[in-house]
């Protein structure tokens, strides 16, 4: 049987959760789950790698800290390039937020 | 506003869509649109680069050439290394299969 992105743990830790779907060997694809955690304010995320995230279930807020904020709905996609600062400001509780992440040298 | 992985052409084309969503530089970020499509009869993916696919909505059946079956829902996610040979066997056309694609030096 193939494993289900959308299989959750039942009940969902306290913490976000971060699960790596194959090993990392340069290019990490990852399963996150977020249930109302956000960025801890006044952080910002600055990765080395670029990043493409598609959000698969829930709502979730990013910001940019140039000023733009993005809305997602499940289906939306956006590619962080490395060192692109950012933050995850909302994320749903119910239903939980389903991400999906490449990191990797993308761009 | 970011693109949307469930937003499908209307109508679909008559062929499999196949659309890159990041620029090919060794990782390739792919969505797949099958609408009834499947792998030609006799025919085998025999892919250089290991993929790592999960289906997004429909329905699907993968078959390997060692014989193994795999009927695929949403959310149902696998590791195909490179020459790993396979096709597609099924794929639902109400509602289309939508299918992410990771392509690049995985395992």
């Amino acid at each position: 049987m193939p494993k289900n992105l959308y299989n959750l743990p039942n009940p969902l830790p306290e913490e976000e959760l971060f699960e790596p779907l194959i090993p990392d060997r340069g290019v990490l694809i990852e399963r996150v789950v977020s249930a109302g955690q956000t960025t801890p304010e006044g952080e910002w995320y600055d990765q080395h790698r670029d990043e493409w995230v598609v959000l698969l279930q829930g709502k979730a807020v990013l910001a940019y800290a140039d000023g733009r904020i993005l809305h997602l709905c499940p289906g939306d996609h956006v590619l962080i390039p490395a060192h692109e600062k950012h933050r995850v400001e909302k994320t749903s509780a119910d239903p939980p937020c389903i991400w999906l992440t490449v990191h990797g040298c993308l761009v």
